[in-house]
């Protein structure tokens, strides 16, 4: 949902190519059908699938290791759930990054979001700003680079209205961690998710296994 | 042989686990034949190989595209080589930090070597610290890595030296950005080796095929 309304937000201004990252997460396959079917959606030619199933064998997330539990929601966004997957960001940037130098792209957008999220520390505000600085050390000094976050500061209810608005493809898009067939409605991605459309005022068009109750 | 360097210099204060990246890259058997080869050298157990294959589809070098043909060198360190595979120290830092927060890993020690070097921009004092900077805020807050670069201001006649003093294992080590088998002895990683080599007054353990003359 995120990175589809990104993907509109850029598309404004900018002719976008895609990156898909498959990163060995338990939902791999929706996620590239998710990934497949918006770029259709735009009509984006210019895509790039890269496996890093290096973070599946590194581990240490129940995102990536199926020994481990995907957590209960807790939303308090204070403790980092056992869904986060280590510096996973800074793996899937660095890949963007390596490609936009070859193919000259002039900004990189993330569908990052801050304060109504997980509370991963590789979706914060000051980690994309020290990132942005890194990146001008780390590449050719002709090559201006950078990352653009435009939900950032956007709460998951903004999100659904925004993307109501701009004709994102909400029903296309894949948020939960846990199924590839229907969207299980309790892991903390549809947790958020379906809170978002809560205070929106509005229904998800995506189906859900169960829906568990929220305090607004 | 500036990794096996770093290796030697990290063993001394650190218990090591070693990682390798294959990046499509043209001498990838013959580098990771030499990472086990070194691995096995100071028994280290902790191994992690790392494919980023997508480098290669990504482009943009010599080193993985066949296409690029491998420049001639270019010793002046003003020029930035064909060899020049955009942004890849952070493409293998960020595995390295995902790793370390997983096995709760202190350092993470890379062979960069700036000033006798190709010029690349991620391989400078400059990008290391930005890098250091952007972990502090893309890791969990009890997570305090830092990466070191022992050899960042060394020559590599300085290289030589030092890594016959700590009895580094030359003759398991591998520069060649071209051959498999025989190094080539006239890419620009040969020629830096040959260079050093012949400053230091050493003799280099491997076989060349063909050696090139220089300017001291």
């Amino acid at each position: 949902m995120d990175s589809a309304l990104t993907a509109a937000i850029a598309s404004k201004k900018y002719h976008p190519a895609f990156l898909h990252i498959n990163y060995g997460q338990r939902t791999e396959k929706r996620e590239l059908k998710a990934f497949n079917d918006i770029a259709d959606y735009y009509k984006v030619k210019e895509r790039l699938v890269a496996d890093i199933s290096h973070l599946k064998k590194i581990g240490g997330s129940s995102l990536t290791d199926t020994k481990i539990k995907v957590s209960l929601p807790d939303l308090s966004n204070k403790n980092i759930p056992s869904s986060y997957v280590p510096f996973r960001n800074a793996n899937i940037l660095a890949i963007a990054v390596s490609w936009a130098e070859v193919i000259k792209a002039e900004r990189i957008f993330i569908g990052a979001v801050e304060e109504d999220s997980s509370g991963y520390p590789d979706c914060r505000k000051v980690f994309f700003d020290a990132y942005n600085n890194m990146i001008k050390y780390g590449t050719k000094k002709d090559f201006n680079i950078k990352i653009e976050t435009p939900l950032i500061h956007l709460s998951k209810k903004d999100i659904v209205l925004k993307s109501l608005r701009l004709k994102s493809p909400l029903h296309l898009t894949w948020s939960c961690y846990k199924n590839n067939d229907v969207a299980c409605g309790e892991c903390d991605s549809c947790a958020l998710r379906l809170r978002g459309f809560l205070r929106a005022g509005k229904s998800d068009p995506i189906k859900y296994k169960k829906i568990i109750n929220f305090k607004l």
